[in-house]
C-alpha cells in the first residue's frame, strides 16, 4: 500500500491567491544587471540605460494556436517564449537585459505546471543573462496564454533597423534553415502515432538536432558579440521567426530595394534535407516558408566580407539590387523566381 | 429593396492576414513624444530617455475574467486597458510616453469590432499622449486577451515607490473611492435585467458618474503634474486598482509600518452613496474592496501638507504609525479594526 505522504498532491492556484503564486514562482529569479535597479514588486520596474537608447519588443503566445502541450514539454515552452522574444532584440543589434512575463492559465493548471513552465524561463534567463523584472498573472477561460515583453538596449549608432539595406550589399544568414519546421513535423507525426497506440515508444535519437532546433531554439546573441568583435554594423538586420522569404521581402520593402538570394547557397543542416526526403518534401520551400529557427538574416557592405569570411556559421546568401530589378530567388537551375509570402499567417 | 452597397460586410481577419490587419488598426497613431525614436515595423522599438530612468510596467486582461463584453463596448475597452496600464507608471511618479498592446482574438471578431477597440486606445493614446510603439495581433482559441505593457521615464530623485512610508507620513487618496465597483453593480444588474427582457429600455441617467467610473475610469496624471508643480514628493505612492485595504497593505508592508485610516475620511462620492443604500451594500466595505477606481494613495511627510490642503481632489484618510501598532481601520464608532485583504483574487 502506497503511504499517503509519497503523493504529493498538486497545489490548486485558488489556493494561494495571486500573490501567492507569484511569490512561488518568482522564487530564485536574481537580477544581474546593473541597468535592474527596481524589480518585480512595485507598480513598474524602474530600469536606467545610461546614455544608451531602450529597445523594447513583444510577443503573445497562444495554446493551441502556438504551441501544443501535447508535444511541448512547459519547461521547453518556458525556454522558447523567452528565446524568441530575445531573438527580436538581438536582431538591432542590440544588449538584452530584462523582460516581463504575462500568463493567463485555466483552471487546468496548478502550481506546480506553473513551476515547471518558470523553470524554462528561469533557464533562459540565466543563459542570456535577462533579469525577468515584471509581468501579470490571471486566469483564463480556456488554456495558457503567455506574453512576454522584452528590453535591451544599444548605443545609438549601433542599432541595426531592417530599413538599411543598400544596393551591392552582401545577405547573410546565421546557422541553417528549416530544421526548426522539420522538428515540428515529427512531433506532430508521433503524435498521431501516440494516438493510434499509446504503448507506442518511438526512437526520435535520428531526429535529435531537429527536436532541439524545435524545442530549445537559441536566440543569436552569439552573433551580435561576434559583431562587436569584429566592428562589424550590419546595414539591416531582422531575426528569422516566419521563414526566410517572410523577413527578406521585410528587408527589401523598408529598405526599398530588391535582391538575388541564390537557392544553392541557403544553409541546411544533413538532418533537415534527410527529413524532407523522408516526408516528401522540398527543402528550398521549408527554409523559405519554415520560421521558428530564429537565425539572422542581414545584410552587410561588401567591404565587411574579410571580417566573416572566416566564420563557418555564416553563409552569405545572395546581395541587393535595386528595387526595380525585384525580390528574386536564383534557381539551382538559374531561374529567377519573384519571392513572395504573407509571412507566417495566424489568422 | 435595400441596396446592396448599403450594408457593410464585416471584414474576416482572415482575408487580411496578420500584416494587413496591424495595417488597419495602427492606422491613425501618430507618436508626439521626443522619445519614441522608432515605433511600430521594426523588431524592436527604440526609445531614448536621456538621463532619465526607465519605467516598465504591464497588465492582461481575459474577456469573461476581467471584462463582459455584454457590457462593456469595445470602444470603452481598449480606453480603459490602456488607462488601467498607465495608472501603474504615473504611481510611480513618472511620465508615460509608449505602451505596446498585444492582442489576442478568436473567429468571432472581425475588422470592424478590432478597429472599434483600437479606436479606444488611439482615445486613450491622445488623452494621455502616448505613442503605441509596438506589440503582436494573434488569434486565440476563446474570447478576446489584451495584454498592455507601459513604459514611461522619470529622473532617479523623482522615484516613488511602495516602500518610502515613514512613521508619521500623512496618507493620502485622489477623488472619491468604490464608485467604479458600484457602476459594474449596475451593469450587472441591468445585464440580467436584459437576459429576462430584452426589450426593456433602462434609465441609467441617475447612474451616469458610476458607469462612466467603470467603463471610463482616467489614470491621475493631473495628480503627478500637480506634484511636480507643488515639488511635493510623495514618500510612497501605489495606484488603487484592486480596493484601498489591499493598496494600503502594499505600502504599509513593503515600508515595514504601521497605519491608522479613519473610515470617516475615505472619500465616497453621493452616487455612490445612494448606489450602496438602494443594493444593500456597505459603503466603508465597498471602498475598502472595489477596485478599479485608478486614484491615487500614497503618503507625504507632514510638513508637505499645507501644499496639499487647498487641493479638494485630495483627501488625507490617515497616517503612518510603528508597524508594532498595526494596519487599522479607525471606524467611525472609533474601535480599531486590523486590515485584511488578499487583493483582488484572479484564481
Amino acid at each position: 500500500m502506497k503511504k499517503n505522504n509519497e503523493i504529493k498532491t498538486p497545489t490548486k492556484l485558488a489556493d494561494l491567491g495571486e500573490f501567492g503564486v507569484i511569490d512561488k514562482i518568482t522564487k530564485g529569479f536574481i537580477n544581474s544587471n546593473n541597468s535592474s535597479v527596481l524589480g518585480i514588486g512595485d507598480d513598474a520596474a524602474v530600469l536606467d540605460f545610461k546614455d544608451n537608447q531602450a529597445l523594447i519588443s513583444t510577443d503573445m503566445m497562444v495554446e493551441g494556436v502556438h504551441f501544443d502541450l501535447a508535444y511541448m514539454p512547459l519547461k521547453h515552452l518556458g525556454y522558447k517564449a523567452v528565446v524568441s522574444n530575445l531573438s527580436d532584440i538581438y536582431s538591432m543589434n542590440g544588449t538584452c537585459t530584462q523582460i516581463t512575463v504575462s500568463i493567463a492559465v485555466s483552471n487546468r493548471f496548478n502550481l506546480e505546471s506553473l513551476e515547471e513552465l518558470y523553470l524554462g524561463i528561469r533557464a533562459a534567463c540565466k543563459t542570456y543573462k535577462i533579469d525577468l523584472v515584471g509581468g501579470d498573472t490571471t486566469t483564463s477561460t480556456k488554456g495558457l496564454i503567455i506574453s512576454i515583453t522584452s528590453i535591451g538596449s544599444a548605443k545609438s549608432k549601433d542599432i541595426v533597423k531592417r530599413s538599411g539595406a543598400q544596393i551591392n550589399d552582401l545577405i547573410v544568414v546565421s546557422g541553417d534553415l528549416g530544421s526548426a519546421y522539420m522538428g515540428l513535423q515529427v512531433l506532430e507525426r508521433e503524435n498521431e502515432v501516440f494516438k493510434v497506440n499509446p504503448q507506442n515508444q518511438p526512437d526520435l535519437s535520428d531526429y535529435a538536432y531537429l527536436l532541439k532546433r524545435q524545442l530549445k531554439p537559441e536566440a543569436r546573441k552569439d552573433v551580435i558579440d561576434f559583431f562587436a568583435d569584429k566592428k562589424i554594423t550590419p546595414t539591416s538586420m531582422i531575426d528569422i521567426s516566419d521563414g526566410l522569404s517572410s523577413e527578406v521581402l521585410h528587408i527589401c520593402k523598408q529598405s526599398n530595394v530588391g535582391c538575388d538570394l541564390y537557392e544553392e547557397k541557403i544553409p541546411l543542416s544533413k538532418e533537415m534535407k534527410s527529413g524532407c526526403e523522408e516526408f516528401k518534401l522540398h527543402s528550398t520551400t521549408i527554409a523559405l516558408s519554415g520560421g521558428e529557427d530564429y537565425e539572422l538574416l542581414f545584410t552587410i557592405n561588401q567591404k565587411d566580407y574579410d571580417k566573416i569570411k572566416g566564420n563557418n556559421d555564416l553563409t552569405v546568401i545572395g546581395h541587393i539590387i535595386d528595387s526595380e530589378k525585384g525580390i528574386n530567388l536564383v534557381t539551382k537551375s538559374e531561374d529567377k523566381v519573384p519571392i513572395t509570402s504573407q509571412g507566417w499567417k495566424s489568422f
